[in-house]
């Protein structure tokens, strides 16, 4: 049989970048680990770039949930080694979204995924987008697409072939950068001494990520290691969880940098029933 | 301690195969990855084969799904590279069932797991099997071999040192060919104007697979971009989800150019109460 | 921006063992997929040590469940090829409890993770604790450290740097192996023809694995093949899942050199109702 076996190998890998390194694709999806989506994906980057190594950065975003998405590749890309950074979250595969490669301005950082909003939080971070090109209809898509599965088609075999050597320019057609689908994403106010924020993402422990950053609170007047009010609930402003009692609320600065709320050994969610999107005030506790 | 430290490396590895690839085993099977399971074949065979890399297909076949695992092998296999193809979904492991490692006739690609149907289905896709090896007793496996984890004991050491350089023929016995265990997919068949199909499998998304190929379709005058009976309920033959309402059902060609019916940002299998091996009938709409 | 921009490539990064073999780091944790912490630290890990491979025991230890992780990643580190072992699962991350890294009597396997007893069992069973560092403080930490995401900013950050090649010594200040938290797993114990044993994990098959090794067994006068008492229940000392129907209870050396129970084809938790820690007595049936 062999319908795909035009993937042929890429024979310029230099499979090393420059200064040694090992090239490197970094893969974020919500495809899951359940189906075969993410296997399929790092097999055909195997066979055309033999050499680059893969990272897979999580593949449990949300179903089509193209803002979380984006959140996780803006907030984990410093950590990963420069190279080509592969995100599919594409609720409107097969619609008239176009497909995308991107250079970020800062450290050559090169994004290939859905022009949907998911790969912009991740650029602006990193210096915006230098060089935008369109990939659907790339010579470096496997043929025949199908109508439905992109990751396989045209997104994974185009980040092989950049891991690879190929330049960005041979990818596909150049596009004006200020087409591409812009995603903002929410950021607490302060007034009055209040901060206005919002749940951006719930973790798998439960604990509650906002929009909200340290400098927020302290504009607020909110100090670390003195009680807060979440709403109606009060809670610790903590430095970590072990200075609060387990089962207590913690307001507290996550991995990340930005705000979270949780519960030392349980659930924060669970504990305030919030949910993505919700606005929750967060002022000091009265003395 | 080390009651296994004869985990040697096979020292005449060679790494690259001898067009310059790197050696490759893929790893499917049903051992998900929540346990070690997973885990632990992956250290035996870099223990082995240190440089042979390992590409997960997916552990996420249902628990001793004999039939999905060698679906999913067989549509996976075209799209990974050429070397070893690891797979275990093994009901009766500890049973008087065979362990084999087999070579197909298309472009050497082997296989390696239990005898049980599941390495039939991508053998025969793959030009049949050209060599056969009973692995039960290899002088390849780790000693001892427990009663219930032979993909650690006999699969996974067999598979590294196949990649590894050594020949099929020194992994075990010889057995005929045509003594393997066989499984016939379900196939659609077409009677007047109508195709009688069968579900075969449904993904985490709840997309149902179906045993019908577009040919089936055409040969019963349905015709893409019109609309079709499924049982009852009339759905949209159509070429991308984006061309249905969200909600709505559809029948396309899923990513594998086979079959399939979903929902627009839901569930065919909740829409249509489908499980495994239910028959479906698909026939042209009444205008 | 670039916060993290230090995370240095460790220039003098071998690659490669004195025997020629890849360096290796083994990676178990309570992350789970569904979030990136674990991409994060694959990515942390690649960025300081490039051509160190990563193999990923398992990511599903129960939450905070450190025994559970303890046992894993006892009875798994033989198949692991030798090199860092690194290990999170931290329910007192940022409190006062220990970060260290500790060389094992045997092979020199290195183990990095919390000092809360999880690597205890480990390196007990590979020699003893040689030499301990508390790496808390170590100058290879990323900078700044998180409150709450120490498996990416201390334990990945040192563990890449030990497998590129630093000396265990240079990870941090050394601390006497006496001092560190102890875990002592629960043991069977015989009398009176009695196993007395005890529930040490429940995988996803709902297999029991036990406390007791078969010399228990054999010391209370159980034969494989013959018929035993767990508690009122009568199941089959079994060799393998196939000696007793589908849907019958056997207890039987698991792949790991262990007693466990287990249904074929089902499951022994639900059947019988039991959960870590509950304790069990097994006794020959009566004939």
């Amino acid at each position: 049989m062999g319908s795909v076996s035009h993937i042929a190998a890429d024979t310029r890998s230099p499979s090393r970048t420059l200064d040694g390194r090992m090239a490197v694709v970094t893969f974020l999806s919500d495809y899951g680990l359940g189906d075969d989506f993410v296997g399929v994906c790092h097999g055909v980057i195997a066979r055309i770039a033999p050499q680059v190594r893969v990272i897979d950065v999580t593949h449990g975003i949300e179903r089509q949930d193209v803002r979380a998405g984006a959140l996780v590749l803006r907030r984990t890309l410093e950590y990963m080694p420069v190279g080509v950074h592969l995100a599919v979250v594409d609720p409107g595969v097969g619609s008239a979204r176009r497909a995308v490669a991107l250079r970020c301005g800062d450290a050559d950082r090169l994004l290939v995924g859905p022009d949907n909003g998911l790969l912009w939080p991740a650029a602006q971070r990193f210096g915006g987008v230098a060089e935008a090109i369109d990939i659907g209809a790339s010579k470096l898509r496997l043929d025949p697409v199908s109508a439905s599965f992109h990751g396989r088609d045209i997104f994974a075999p185009v980040a092989a072939h950049l891991a690879a050597g190929t330049a960005l320019a041979d990818a596909g057609e150049p596009l004006d950068p200020a087409t591409l689908v812009a995603l903002q994403l929410a950021r607490a106010h302060v007034a009055d001494h209040r901060v206005v924020a919002h749940v951006l993402h719930v973790d798998v422990y439960g604990n509650v990520l906002l929009d909200a950053a340290p400098e927020d609170l302290a504009a607020a007047g909110l100090r670390r290691g003195e009680p807060a009010m979440v709403g109606r609930r009060r809670v610790q402003y903590a430095k970590t969880f072990a200075d609060v009692d387990p089962g207590e609320l913690l307001l507290y600065e996550d991995g990340y940098r930005a705000l979270s709320l949780a519960v030392n050994r349980g659930s924060a969610m669970d504990a305030l029933r919030l949910a993505v999107d919700d606005e929750i005030v967060i002022r000091p506790a009265p003395s």
